[in-house]
């Protein structure tokens, strides 16, 4: 009997990448028709089912979610998993867990395995590598192939799907006018490059709630950090980088850092250089993990209510797996209209704790 | 066609536990006949496969790892994927996570849904429930039915499989010897109920570092949690439990506690009473989690090398997945000798900081 191949080994074979075997099965037109037709014939040749996935929904429910997530080390999407697991276990579901490290490749590589007959549908949160790309085919390609996907948190205009996105653009309204009403003259703001959505959002918020308070945005009171790297990895270069920004912009003092890791080591850089939290810098975070919670002082941030959000994907996947299996059996196919699709907003909450006064 | 059954389903329907189901499937002498023969017949009905992981192993070689864990939200847990997943990313395989949710009863579902074709082999620890049943035939039935297992810091004798673990015992001697030799005349332990093997070893080598030093192990010094509940309910209970503890016994001058919420809550509670640290009050953990690095003063800890423990782990399994392709095809049948398989000690370091003298 012939190996099972997978698009990896066909990649290599042939000597192109991932992303374009899985487009030339797909049958997208950006490959030329030489490309798809050799990668076809390959494929088949070898016993790979590029519609393994459709296949698999004819014959059998696995009642597994299949949870696709950027990273594993980060609490955020840690507490995104613990609510997708609550709703799943109470509705009868499992989950299963695939990570794409942030790289595009192994997005599309984990997407093929987990959909390969082991689970019903994704909830997935996108790579920042694929968000760089902006490419985005591997998505279109499974919903069209009638498995349903809910997206959190990094999503996207350009895939047609349910989504649950945490409201960053008032979170950071919220987070600033609160550091601008206790009185901060100079506000910073720590943040990530643009491409990724949230950020860029955050950072909109920022700008935003500045204007409305007859507050310009200042450039050299806005620090981006390249967190393309591995965040362990950059921990002491962000101390680094920080306090250099502190040291430029002596008159900082309120601080909104779209992460817990930069608020926290906003604070501790401030400290080192001899300021006091809250009486000389304010300092307020995004996303309410255990850093926020256990630093000295204790950091007041914006929660994104990570298991809600979780609760709300898994629900509104459930729930169109379940519609699916009684009412209309083309209702995943491509003629499904873009407002049949659910976006749900998961507003933010200010937990104000000891870093703000 | 009918629909493939789950272990779950077939447990619904004759009103007995998945336990029972999945050990009558494995043939486990536990069972009365008269059941096993009920469950069997049924299963076969709805054709379930008991042996679809050797069917699937003949068959073809999915180069995925099915890890499967007690808890997502664990610093720990995530170091030791983040060590899977580059040895396996760097020898070509991929890697897909199960949670138990420290449940006995998921973790067989998880181990039946990855097993039945979507993975080569395990690498999992042990949940709370099944330490506490001592239930171990469904790591046994996987690995008599050809796929392997690595067992990682939960383990036990009971399964002859390659392991790997972390010497929690001298962890714990080097971490009170330093208290110790810091001067520490009453040493308090903050640990976890003993059925937990690695709070058992973290007890066992307080006990031992103390009578090595000719002092006597006081009862009353050791505080003992039950962690068998949700982490993140209990966060409150937690400190009024460390802080009672506290006033009973007020000449603590040192906390060597089992992991790092236990010892960043028990400087919070020593601070809240008025004592200063390390001048009144040494702490030492375990597990250098972000807490232990972030928190204020930052906290003086013992080192598991959770990404190492990873990397070995995966190493073993590949190296075991990868004899077997050729080798000897009979090396995991049950003829393995125990002292065929590997246990690898990871050795543990103190990493000092400002919580110690």
């Amino acid at each position: 009997m012939k190996r099972k191949i997978t698009l990896k080994q066909i990649a290599r074979e042939l000597d192109v990448s991932i992303s374009t075997v899985s487009k030339a099965l797909s049958g997208s037109k950006e490959i030329s028709e030489e490309t798809t037709q050799k990668i076809q014939a390959f494929a088949k040749f070898y016993n790979y089912k590029p519609n393994n996935i459709a296949l698999s929904l004819k014959n059998r429910k696995t009642k597994t979610i299949g949870i696709l997530i950027p990273e594993i080390v980060h609490h955020f999407f840690s507490t995104v998993i613990r609510g997708i697991e609550r709703v799943a276990n109470r509705r009868g579901y499992n989950v299963i867990v695939g990570l794409s490290n942030e790289s595009f490749a192994k997005e599309i590589i984990n997407m093929e395995m987990l959909a390969n007959g082991s689970i019903d549908g994704f909830i997935l949160s996108i790579s920042k590598e694929t968000l760089l790309k902006q490419d985005y085919h591997h998505f279109n390609a499974t919903i069209n192939q009638g498995m349903p996907i809910v997206m959190f948190d990094r999503v996207v205009n350009e895939v047609d799907c349910d989504k649950v996105i945490v409201d960053d653009f008032n979170g950071s309204i919220k987070a600033v006018k609160k550091l601008i009403e206790n009185g901060c003259k100079n506000i910073a703001l720590i943040t990530t490059m643009d491409y990724v959505s949230v950020g860029r959002l955050r950072t909109q918020g920022y700008i935003e709630a500045l204007e409305q308070n007859k507050i310009i945005a200042e450039p050299n009171l806005i620090l981006k950090i390249d967190d393309s790297l591995d965040v362990e990895n950059q921990i002491e270069g962000l101390e680094q980088e920080i306090e250099q920004f502190f040291k430029i912009n002596a008159n900082i003092d309120g601080v909104f850092a779209v992460n817990e890791l930069y608020a926290v080591t906003a604070m501790k850089v401030a400290r080192k250089l001899g300021l006091r939290i809250p009486d000389d810098v304010q300092v307020i975070g995004f996303t309410d993990g255990v850093l926020s919670k256990h630093a000295t002082p204790s950091l007041t941030t914006v929660s994104q209510h990570g298991q809600k959000i979780g609760e709300q994907a898994a629900n509104l996947l459930i729930d169109r797996l379940e519609a699916s299996d009684t009412e209309s059996p083309q209702y995943f196919k491509n003629g499904v209209r873009k407002s049949d699709f659910i976006k749900v907003v998961i507003e933010t909450d200010i937990i104000e704790r000891e870093s703000t006064k």
